[in-house]
C-alpha cells in the first residue's frame, strides 16, 4: 500500500501517520520527492483494509497494491479451474458449456419440447428460471417449485445438468434439491448473505455480474462464495449498463481475457440478456468463444411470440442449432470442444 | 400502448398482430402512415405487459405509453407522502429527515457521543448499521444483534427514531424489534424478496437508489413494497455509477424533481456515500436541500481516523453543526423546517 | 510518480527500470514489500509524463501523483479567478453570471424580445447561437454572421455582454469581432486546435465540459486554452452521459465544489441542456447556485414551441424572472450577489 | 412520428395540436385510448424535425419512427459499401482492413522498419499519426507535414496504403495531399466542421466512434460526410467510456452486427486503444472478425518502451504476426479472405 501526503503536509502530519502504522505492526519506507512525500507500507497489507487511512490529516491519497481477492486469484491457483456440472459436463480447460432454453419454466411439455431442440442442436445444459427476478410485482414470477420440479424431471430424461436462479437465502436448500447449478442473478451479484448460503453448499454456481460492477467486484462475490468453502464458480457476463438503449444493455466482451488473466476460474458468455436482440446474439456469441470464453449462455424458446417472459431476446430452435454449429468451428480453432451431455 | 411496425411489413403479418392483440381482450387502432404502419393498443394496458408483442413478425419497436408503476404514482395519489416516523418527527411535506450517524455501530459508548453531537448539531434520526454490506468478506461485516441493541439503546437514550440497514429476508422480524426504519441499501434495491419481506411490515422503509437504477427502477422497487401494503417508504439517492473516478460515486440531484414530479413519496439524498469526500458533501447538501430533497443522509464520526468502515467520507461534528446550519437557512427560503426529535 | 512492480520482478528488470529513470536525470526510490516492490520517482516528474513506462517488463501499474495541469490549478493560483466580461459584470469571487437567451438567433426582432425579457428577469449575458452544431446534416444549422451581427447589435442595445459559440478555428477572426465572449461547445472540448485558436485571444471563453469527459480532462482543455497565453477561462457544466434516458443528460453537480478544489477558475452551470427538461430547470438551477456555482446559463424564449432549434427545453420569461428571484435569495445566504449589467 | 398526449389534456389542446400539424401540411390520426390519447403523423417526417413537438401543451412524449440517417442507411442502400483505399485493397464485402503501424509517426526509420514488420505480419494499411491529439497542451503533438511525408513516402516504398489523422478543418488540404485515407478521431466525431470539409474530398474516411457516441450518433455523423458527396466512410469502433478502469475504454463489440444491421458501410475495429492493454487486444482483435468486424486496427511498434505516445498499448511485431495468423483463420471461417496490399 502506498501513501501519497499533500504537497503542505507538515513533518509531525508525517510522524503520526508513520506511528499509526508502526502501531498496526507493520513497516514503513518513507521517501520524500520534491514536491510529495509518499509512504510505502510493507508487511501484511491486509491489515490496512478496514483502516480509513484517507482520513488522517495530511494524506492525499491511498493506493492498494495488492488485488483483494485471494483464492479467487490467479495468483492462488495458476492452472484453469474446471467444474464438472454433471453428466460428463466439464466446463473450463477447453471444454465449453453450452447453456440454453427458455427463460421461465412454464410448464413441462413445452419445456420438454425445448429441451429436445436444444440438445439436439448442441447444448449441454438446460436452463430455466422457477424463481424470476421481476422488475414489475404484477409481472409472472415464475412457477417456484413447481417448476423447479419440472426442470429436475425434464433434465433427467434428457441426461442434461441444469441451471436455475436462487434469489432468497431462504429458498437455497429448496433449490439445491433440485438444481446441479445454482444461478446467482445479476441483480444479485452483491446479495452477500444469499452468496455466503450458495457457499455452504457443494454445487457448481454460476454467478451473473452485475449491471454496474467491475471486474473486481465481480471476482470479490466470487471471493465471498469461495471463502465459504464453495469453490465451483463460474462467472458470467451478461451485460452492463450504458448510455446507448439501442441494446438493452452493452455486453463486455473484454471481461473476458480480463477475467481469466486475474482468475482461474472459468467465465461464461450471456449474449441474451447483454443484447436482447435476437438479430445480435449470433455474432456476440461468435465473438466470445473468439475471446476465449468458456461457455455460451443463450435463451432458446419454440415460439418466442408465447413466452411469458423475456419472450423477444430468444432465439427459436434452428437459430440455436445454426449458431452452435459455427460456434463449434471456431471453438475448433482453438483446440477446445463442447462436450455432449449424457446419462451420469 | 403503439406498435410500430417495419416498413416492409405484409398485411398478413398486420392481420395476425390485431388478431393477436383482439384475443386478449383489447381494441386496436390501425393507422397506415407512407413509410409505417403503426397499431395503438386502446384498453388496460397491463394486460400486454408480460406479452412479448416485439417477438412478432413484422414488428419492429414497442413503445409503451403508461408509467409500470401505480401505487408509487404521482397520479394515483397527487399530494406528497408524509411519513411519521417516531419521536415527533415527520419527513415530506415540507418537514425535512436529518440523519445522521456514523456507517457502523462499533460500541455503545462511541455511539453515544456521536448521537449527542449529531443531535446537538440538528440531527433528528440516528443511524448506524449493524449489519454491513461489505465488498470483500473479509472486511469488518458489523456487529449484528448487539449493534441493534446498541442503536435501540442509544436512540432512547436521546430520543431519537433510528435507522439500520436490513440485507435478509432471515433478519426481518429481528431487526423489526429494534429499529424505526428499515434501510434498504443500494445492493439490495432488486432484491426482490427482501423487499416483499419489508412490505408485509408496518415500519417505514428508507429505499436506496441502486447504483446503475433509473428513476423507474428505483420507483418499481418502491412499489414492490408498497404493493405489500406498506405505503411508508422513503426514497433515497446515494449516487451512481460514473467514467469519473474523482469521485466514488456520481450524485444525480435531478432525480430530486425528476421523483418528485412521478411520484408522491418523499425522496432522501445522502452525498456521503455518493461523494466519498467529506470536502464535498456540504456543498452537495445544500444544494439537494435547495434542489427541494426531504432529507439529508450524512455520515458523522468523532474520530473518523478510526472508524472501522467507511471513516474517511464522514463528517466531524462540528462540521456536520456548521452544514445543518445552513441547511436550515435554506430550507427556510422554501418554507421547510428541520423538525427537532423529542421522546414520543 | 510511483512505479509497483509484479509481483515476480526480476533483479534485472528492476536494474532495467531503475537506469531507464535515471538515464532521465530523476532520481529513485526502491522498496521492497513482502509481496511487491515499488519504486518512488523523485524530481521533475512532468519529465516522465511521456515516457511509457508501462510498457517495460515487470512493471505493473504507474500510478502518477502531480495534477497534469498548471496553469489551471488552485496550487498555481490559489485565490479565486475573477473575469470581467464587459458591461460591469464579473464572474467569479461572489459575482454570479446569469446567462440567458434563446437556443439560437432566429431574428432581430424575436431576440429583442427575448432579450429584453431576460435583462428584466435578472440575466446580466445574453446568449444565443449563429453556429449551431446540430447532430443532423438536415437540421437547422444557424444564421452565420448575419446572425452574429444581430447579437451584438441586440447585446449593445440592450447594454448587455453577449456569448456565442465558435465551432472551427476558422470562424474564431469573425466571431471574435462580434462577440464579448466565446462559447466552446461540448462536441469541441477536446477540438485541441479550437482551443490553441481562442486561447490567442483575449476574450474569455465559456467552456462546456465535454459529455464524458472527467473533471480532470475539463481542466487539461482549460489548459490548452491557458497555455497559449489566454487565462479568461470559465468552465461550464452541461450534463454528461448516463443509462438513465429520463433526462436528455445527467446534471454532475458535485463537479461545482470538485473543480473549484482543483482550480481558481469559475464554473458555470447549465441545466437546460443537462436536463432537457423545463420541470426539473429551476429545481436544478437553484441547486447548482446552493453548490457554489458562479453563474447560471439557462435556455428562455418567449415562445419554445415556435423555435427553431432546442425549444422544448427553454424556460418561458415569467418562469425565468420567477427562478432568478429565488436564486438571489439563496445567493445572498452566501453572501454573494447577482450583478446588473449596464453600459460600459 | 407518435405524439403521446399527457392523460388530462384538452380537446383544446388536441384541436391545436392537431392544427399545428395540418399546417406543415402533414396528415394526421388521432387515436383516443381509456388513458391516453395519442397522435400519428402521416407524411414526410422530416418536416417535423425541427418543430418542437414536446413543447406544445398537452403533449406527454413524441416518438420518433423513423430514422435520422439517410444516405448511410441499410435501406438506402441494401448491399454492402465496398471501399477501394488503394494498392489493391478492398474494405467490405469479405475483404478485411488489418490496419497497423505507430501510434505516431516518430522518424523515417523507425516507421520504415515497423511497416516491415506489419506488413510481413500481414498489415494491408500502414497507419501512422502526423497531428496528435493529445490530452495536455504538453505531450508531444505530431511531427506534422515532416510526419505526412515520412509516412507517405515509407507507404509507397512498402507499397500500402496509408492512413491518418486529420484534427482541422485547415489541415484537410495539406494532409489529403499525402495520405490515402482521412482519419477523424474520436475526440473529432461530432466536429462537424470537419466531417463537412472531409466530406468534400474523394478519399476514403475512417471514422472513429466518439468516447460516448450512440450507433445513431455515430451514422448521424457517416452521414454528415457522405451528404457532402463523399461516401466512402468506414465507421470504426475504438471503445466507449464505462465506470470500470481496468480497461483504458470499454471496447463495444455488439456496434458491428448493430451497425451492419442499420448501414451499409464497413466497420473496423480498433482493440488497441479500446483497451489500452497489450494482454487483451489480441482476444478482443479476435473476437472483432468473429462479431463480423470488416477490419481490424492495432498499434504495432518495435520498442513500446520508447514510443513517443501510447506505448503501452502497441503489439510487438511477433504478437502481431501471430494474432493475424490467427484471425486469417476465423476471417476463413467466414468466407472472408485478407487481401495483400501491393503496388498500384
Amino acid at each position: 500500500m502506498i501513501i501519497v501526503l499533500k504537497p503542505n503536509s507538515t513533518p509531525e502530519q508525517i510522524d503520526h501517520i508513520v506511528e499509526t502504522i508502526h502501531a498496526m505492526g507493520l513497516k514503513t519506507d518513507v521517501s520524500r520527492g520534491i514536491k510529495r512525500t509518499i509512504i510505502g507500507v510493507i508487511g501484511e497489507e491486509d491489515l490496512l483494509r478496514s483502516a480509513p487511512l484517507r482520513a488522517i490529516p495530511g494524506v492525499e491519497e491511498v493506493v492498494p497494491i495488492l488485488k483483494p481477492f485471494k483464492l479467487a486469484s490467479r495468483e492462488y491457483q495458476p492452472e484453469d479451474s474446471v467444474i464438472d456440472v454433471g453428466c460428463g459436463v466439464k466446463v473450463g480447460g477447453g471444454s465449453l458449456a453450452m447453456i440454453a432454453g427458455p427463460c421461465a419454466v412454464e410448464g413441462r411439455e413445452i419445456l420438454l419440447e425445448i429441451a429436445r431442440h436444444v440438445k439436439a442442436g448442441g447444448a449441454n445444459i438446460l436452463r430455466g428460471g422457477a424463481f424470476k427476478p421481476r422488475t414489475s410485482p404484477y409481472s409472472f414470477q415464475g412457477l417456484g417449485e413447481e417448476g423447479l420440479k419440472i426442470l429436475r424431471d425434464v433434465g433427467d430424461e434428457m441426461e442434461m445438468p441444469v441451471v436455475t436462479e436462487v434469489m432468497d437465502p431462504r429458498q437455497v436448500a429448496l433449490v439445491d434439491r433440485y438444481t446441479d447449478i445454482f444461478q446467482i442473478g445479476a441483480r444479485n451479484m452483491q446479495n452477500f448473505n444469499l452468496l455466503a448460503e450458495v457457499g455452504q453448499t457443494k454445487r457448481p454456481v454460476l454467478l451473473k455480474r452485475g449491471m454496474s460492477a467491475t471486474v473486481i467486484d465481480l471476482l470479490m462475490s466470487a471471493e465471498y462464495i469461495m471463502a465459504e468453502g464453495n469453490k465451483q464458480v463460474m462467472l458470467c457476463e451478461r451485460g452492463i449498463k450504458s448510455f446507448d438503449s439501442s441494446t438493452r444493455n452493452l455486453l463486455d466482451l473484454s471481461i473476458v481475457p480480463n477475467a481469466k488473466g486475474l482468475s482461474h476460474l472459468p467465465i461464461i458468455v450471456d449474449p441474451s440478456h447483454a443484447t436482447g436482440r435476437p438479430d445480435l446474439i449470433p455474432a456476440m456469441a461468435l465473438a466470445a468463444v473468439a475471446a476465449g470464453a468458456d461457455g455460451i449462455h443463450i435463451e432458446v424458446h419454440t415460439c418466442p411470440e408465447k413466452a411469458l417472459s423475456d419472450g423477444p431476446q430468444a432465439l427459436l430452435p434452428d437459430q440455436y442449432r445454426a449458431v452452435v454449429d459455427q460456434m463449434r468451428q471456431v471453438a475448433g480453432l482453438f483446440q477446445k470442444t463442447i462436450p455432449i451431455a449424457h446419462a451420469n
